[in-house]
């Protein structure tokens, strides 16, 4: 089940760039589970990391290679998240970093690990090494589609997106690929992303904008408010489509690279949403009227991960009681209910913290009906907003996480 | 659908209290949905109320009304909740509240009015106003079990609880009865709950009875972490058992008092989660090795509210990553998950932050399938304990929740 997930389009390759995948038998055989991604020397690479503090071993192994600045291999797996492992967790991934590094005769500190799938079980080792020969072998700049392929877990469709852009007479091309479905909550949750670009970008700036980046995509989504041991976003600048590096983030050519790797983040972000576990439903959550944006923020989550709101948009029921009572105990101080508006989509429900005079509860139903829906909340007393993305509380959710290992 | 709901114990009668019952058809026909409680001059009434800003105006009211300290009836309604009703539903509430006090010959002061039901339509004055005229005719001593069941919204049983106790050579009597189902939180979801007894208790001490008891129960439970427009604890004493006031939180009469008390409301905080919107177990969480007991709630409600854990409980799988992720996520900082372990009943899964060496997932599978299942947390880095009770996540409360008006 999705909801509208549009056509993948055509993933360009990025020069400075290769990818090669196998078949590890993680989890089952019979699918690519194992990835090799192999940036040219001058490339820049910049993270975040889950903030769960239950993480898996590869994320703190991930998270200080990459801070190293010298990464120059991801190694990615589905299947198994190498997560809850302890010391020996830790081992297997810097095993398997080795093996990697042996190939491309860098250090294994140049390689990022990055897993996904079931907790608390070790990696199959004995059957990793091998498929990574075979990842190596497969090394070739066309592979971003297999790519979105090996990382999926309950994805029900691969995650990926490239956008070509003119940077100052410098022809640039961003491509990124993405994992989701459950669990997916801000400050990053099961959730893999890379994104890619040739762009000659400074240490700094790519550690700004891999920031930025985040805050105005993936963490804007929620499918259930829960979030992830592993969760990782990577973003790479090769340099090799050549031009002036850019190192000030108030230049116009940080500010275009900047908006153009938003949008490609954003289209992975809102497909994970689409492809939420259950989801019939995409919702657009805009708040505004807020004192300042995490107030809006605040009521944005607490709305869109009520599970009393969610199954009324499974159920198309405009029950607006129910986002009232959301808006009511997202804990905004001092919040004068009086002053409060709700609309779906174009609909005016709640008026002055009541239901809208002229409101019908049929003209309600029918916008409920559709399958992309926008709620919007004033909340009338500053000028903040936001917008987040969301789906509904679906029997297939209960279904999907209730038979998840079976 | 509910889990091991024990019978309804005998519903004593507490001297000073008259409760009378009617049926106002205000959603549906057919049964009593309308109380009045009327309690002896020399009572004193302390409560507590939601914390949602989205408060419905009743609760306004009836605040106002306790804290003024002369209040000596009770209104409730269930089937609709006068909440985000505005100014007409202040007016509402106030003018039935005055159509009891004209019985009682008190004034509107001393009725504070409770509603519970639908959010967002005026109440049906015109029916409920003979209504309240029925109920004062029906006043008599033991009508609790009665206003248990008038009460009900989605509850599938009336809930209610007695004691006696020797309270320094007097006799007191204890009796409560409270509703909930879904929407179950702490700081008071959409439940409502009254305690009466008969013992001489000073203003002051039952205000600060009436916040212990609260935390000691129905703060400590969750269904689904949304919390309502209309919660209320209200606490009565009638002083009719006679014997000398209780005026100090110290003294000795104080202390069994607040233990009595404490257990009937945490009979009728368990009835309210063994009710749950489609619940199919009970959960016990048991968080400790906290540095205070305010980490240790967010772990334990953290958990609780977890989909992906409730979803996990309600196919009795084991699947203790699940558990991993939501203590790491809690946002308790600094957490060593290496010095975590997690329990099913008396089965270590997680010990030192990973699986346990002699942990079977037959084992976990097994303690799961139970009806009743304790969860115990030990952080690992203080002394600090707390215990909530919860529910799994069913298809069964999507469907309740997905088709609750139609």
């Amino acid at each position: 089940m999705s909801v509208n997930l549009p056509a993948l389009a055509q993933l360009l390759p990025v020069s400075g760039v290769r990818i090669g995948t196998a078949g590890a038998a993680i989890k089952s055989a019979g699918r690519d589970d194992l990835a090799v991604l192999v940036f040219t020397p001058q490339t820049r690479v910049a993270g975040v990391f889950t903030s769960n503090s239950f993480r898996a071993p590869p994320v703190d192994i991930a998270q200080a290679h990459v801070a190293a600045g010298n990464v120059r291999a991801l190694l990615i797996n589905s299947g198994n998240a190498n997560a809850a492992t302890g010391i020996e967790g830790s081992q297997d991934a810097l095993q398997l970093c080795a093996r990697v590094a042996g190939h491309l005769q860098i250090s294994t500190e140049q390689v990022a690990p990055f897993s996904t799938g079931v907790i608390g079980q070790r990696l199959p080792i004995a059957k990793m090494e091998p498929a990574i020969d075979a990842c190596v072998a497969d090394l070739h700049e066309d592979g971003w589609l297999q790519l979105a392929k090996t990382i999926m877990t309950t994805d029900t469709a691969p995650k990926g997106e490239s956008l070509a852009l003119d940077l100052s007479g410098v022809q640039v091309t961003i491509t990124g690929v993405a994992k989701g479905a459950g669990m997916i909550r801000p400050d990053m949750a099961t959730m893999l992303a890379y994104l890619c670009c040739d762009a000659n970008v400074s240490q700094q700036c790519l550690n700004s904008l891999v920031r930025e980046v985040a805050d105005a995509s993936f963490n804007r989504i929620t499918i259930d408010g829960d979030t992830s041991t592993n969760d990782s976003f990577i973003l790479a600048a090769t340099a090799a489509a050549g031009g002036a590096q850019i190192d000030d983030p108030a230049s116009s050519g940080y500010q275009l690279l900047r908006d153009a790797l938003c949008s490609v983040a954003t289209v992975l972000a809102q497909r994970i949403v689409r492809d939420g576990e259950g989801a019939t439903k995409f919702v657009t959550l805009r708040v505004g009227g807020g004192v300042d944006e995490a107030e809006c923020l605040q009521v944005a989550y607490t709305i869109a991960e009520s599970p009393l709101v969610k199954t009324a948009l499974f159920a198309s029921d405009p029950n607006w009681g129910r986002f009232c009572m959301a808006i009511g105990r997202a804990g905004v101080r001092e919040l004068d209910q009086s002053r409060v508006s709700v609309y779906l989509n174009e609909l005016c429900i709640v008026h002055q913290g009541r239901a809208h005079p002229a409101y019908k509860e049929e003209d309600g139903a029918r916008v409920m009906r559709n399958e992309e829906l926008e709620i919007r909340v004033d909340l009338g007393r500053g000028d903040a907003a936001t917008e987040i993305w969301t789906t509904d509380l679906s029997y297939e959710y209960v279904r999907i996480n209730a038979e998840y290992r079976s």
